[in-house]
C-alpha cells in the first residue's frame, strides 16, 4: 500500500493522501446519513460507522480511510458519561483522586466491540491497495476533556491540576495510556493497517510542560502499540514550539499542523522522520487553482523527509466545496508523480 | 525608566515586569469598578479607564502600566458598531468591497479623544520611573474581528476573503494600518512612553500566509510609528512557526507567547532583538512556589537577549489569585538582580 510504504519510508510511485475528518459534514451523503442517527449513535452502530468511513473513499481517490469514530469513545468505556450537544460534554468531570480511581480499565472488545466491528467491515469492503487507519486521542488531550468536562480554550482546570497536583495528573495520564494501548491493539487486530494518536490540545502547553507531561504519556502509548509493518502516527496540533523533540515520541510518522511550514518542520524534526501534513484546511475554501498550487507546494516540501503522507494540517471544514477535495487529491498525486 | 531601558537594550538594574491584561477581572477592585459601568463605557470614560489602569500599579511593583482600553476602539472609530455581550460582537461585518470602502479614516483626537485623555491622566498620576504603554491591534487581527463580526476559532470568513480576493483583503489591511498609525502616534503625544501592537490572531495563519499578509501590514504600522526613545513592541500570539521572521517586523521588542520557550525564541529570532515574555499565565493558578520558580527560569532565559521585559505569554486569567502576582513581580525583580 502506497500509504503504508510512505509511512515506513519506503519508495512510492507518488505521494499518498488522506484528509483528517474526511468522513464528515462537508459531504452531502454524510449529512444525509446523519439525518438517520445522532453522532454518538453513528459511532456506536458499526454499519453506520462503516458507511460513513467508506463514503469519501467512493468519491475520491484517497489512499487511506480513517475509521469513523471519536476520541472520546474509550473515555466513555472508562466509565464517563459523554454527550454531544453537539460539542462534547462530560457532565461529571474528573477533578479528584477519587474520580481518577473510579475510572475503569475497559476491555476493548467487550466495551468498544462496535469500533472493532466497524473496522472489520471497512477492511473487508476496501480495495487491497487502500489503507485503513484506526485512532485514539493522546493521553494529554483526553485528560483535558475528562478534567474540563468538554472542550476548552484555556484548559485552566486541566492545567490547574497539573500545577497543583502533578502526581495526580500523571496518574490520570497513565490510566488513560493503559486504556489506550489495548484499544489501539484491538483496532489493529480488527483490520486497521495503521493507527493515529491525536494530540489535539498538546500544543496548548508550554514546551516545558509538554515535555514533562504530554510527551512521556504519548511515548508510552506509541512504544507499546508499535509493531512491525503497522505504522503509528503521532499528530500534535501546534508543533511550533517543540518540533525538535518530536522524533523522541518514537512514532513512525509525525503529523504536522499548518502553522509551521512543512519544510521548516522537516528540518527541525529531522529529515529521517517520515511526516504527514500540512495544508491549511481553510485553503480549500479558496478557488480550485489555489488548492492545486498549494497542494503542489506541500508535496514538493515533503520530498525533504524520509517519507511524506499528504494531509491537511487540521480537520477539513464543513464549509469545504466537495469538488475542491477532488482537485486536492488529483493535485497531490500529480505533483508526487512529477517530482 | 527600567522598562524603556530594557526595551532599547540598555543596561538595567533588574528585569522589568508588567502583565498583559493586568488591569482586569482577577482584581477585586477592578470588579468593583466594573459594577459601576459596562466594559465599553469604561473604555469611553477617561476617569474610569485611568482608574482601572492605575489599580494594579497601586497593588504591585510593576514597571509599566498599560492603558485600559480595547483593540476594537479604533474599529468603532472607523464606523463599525462594536458591542461586548460580553464577547466582542460587530453586527455588520465587513464582507464586500463596498463594506471596505465605507470605512472611515478617523482623526484620533476627535474620534478617540477619550483614550488620549485617559493616557494623560494616567501619565500625570504615575511615578516618573514607571512607564505607560499605549496599544493597538495589528491589522490582521483587527481584520479578523471586522470580517468575522466578532471572535472566532477558525477565522474562515477572514481566510476565505484572503484566499478568494487577496486584493480586497490587502486593501482592508492597508486601511486598518492607515487608521492605526495616527491612533498610536496620538497615544504617544498624550503620554504613552511605548506602544504595543497586538497580533492576537496572526498565529492562526500558515507561515506563508502570515508572511504574505499579516507581516507586511504589521511592519507598515511599526515602521511608521517608531520614533527615538519610544519603543514599539510587536506581540504575535503563536510565534512557533515564524520566529525566524520576527526581527523583520522592525519592532524594538518582540513579544513571545508561552507555547515557545523563551530560550528557543531568542535563538530563533536572533539575540540582538529585545524580547518580552513569556510565562504561561495558567502557572499563576499553581502554588506561589511554582510561580517563583517558573518566573526565575524565564528571567534566566531572557538574559540571552539584548534586552528582556518579563511578561506572561498571554493575558492573565481572571481566576488568578491576586497574591500570586505579588509573588511573580517580586520573583522577577529578585531573579533579575541576582543574575
Amino acid at each position: 500500500m502506497r500509504f503504508i510504504d510512505a509511512c515506513l519510508g519506503r519508495p512510492v510511485d507518488t505521494t499518498p493522501v488522506w484528509v483528517m475528518r474526511q468522513a464528515g459534514r462537508y459531504l452531502p451523503e454524510y449529512r444525509a446519513l446523519r439525518e438517520t442517527a445522532d453522532f454518538l449513535a453513528m459511532c456506536h452502530r458499526p454499519e453506520l460507522a462503516a458507511e460513513a468511513t467508506l463514503q469519501p473513499m467512493r468519491r475520491y481517490d484517497l489512499d487511506a480511510a480513517i475509521i469513523f469514530s471519536d476520541i472520546l469513545i474509550p473515555v466513555e468505556a472508562m466509565g464517563m458519561t459523554v454527550e454531544f450537544v453537539p460539542e462534547p460534554r462530560l457532565p461529571k468531570p474528573v477533578r479528584t483522586r477519587e474520580d481518577v480511581a473510579a475510572l475503569r480499565e475497559p476491555d476493548p472488545h467487550s466495551a468498544t466491540g462496535f469500533v472493532m466491528d466497524a473496522l472489520s467491515r471497512v477492511r473487508a469492503a476496501l480495495p487491497a491497495d487502500k489503507a485503513l487507519i484506526g485512532f485514539a486521542g493522546a493521553p494529554f488531550t483526553l485528560a483535558t476533556y475528562m478534567i474540563e468536562g468538554g472542550g476548552s480554550r484555556e484548559f485552566l482546570n486541566a492545567k490547574s491540576m497539573m500545577y497543583n497536583d502533578p502526581g495526580l495528573f500523571r496518574d490520570l495520564l497513565a490510566r488513560i495510556a493503559d486504556a489506550t494501548v489495548p484499544y489501539l491493539a484491538a483496532q489493529v487486530d480488527a483490520g486497521a493497517n495503521a493507527v493515529q494518536v491525536f494530540d489535539s490540545w498538546g500544543g496548548a502547553l508550554s514546551p516545558d510542560d509538554w515535555r514533562a507531561f504530554a510527551l512521556p504519556a504519548a511515548r508510552s502509548v506509541v512504544s507499546r502499540v508499535r509493531r512491525p509493518g503497522v505504522p503509528v502516527i503521532y499528530f500534535l496540533n501546534g508543533i511550533g514550539g517543540v518540533a525538535e523533540d518530536l522524533a523522541s515520541v518514537g512514532a513512525d510518522v509525525v503529523g504536522v499542523d499548518f502553522r509551521t511550514s512543512l519544510g521548516d518542520a522537516i528540518r527541525r524534526i529531522g529529515p529521517a522522520q517520515p511526516v504527514q501534513g500540512n495544508l491549511d484546511p481553510a485553503a480549500l475554501l479558496g478557488p480550485a487553482g489555489l488548492v492545486r498550487e498549494r497542494a503542489a507546494e506541500v508535496v514538493a516540501a515533503g520530498r525533504a523527509a524520509a517519507g511524506h503522507v499528504f494531509n491537511l494540517g487540521h480537520g477539513i471544514h464543513r464549509q469545504t466545496p466537495p469538488e475542491n477535495v477532488t482537485a486536492l487529491v488529483d493535485a497531490v498525486h500529480a505533483a508526487g508523480r512529477r517530482l
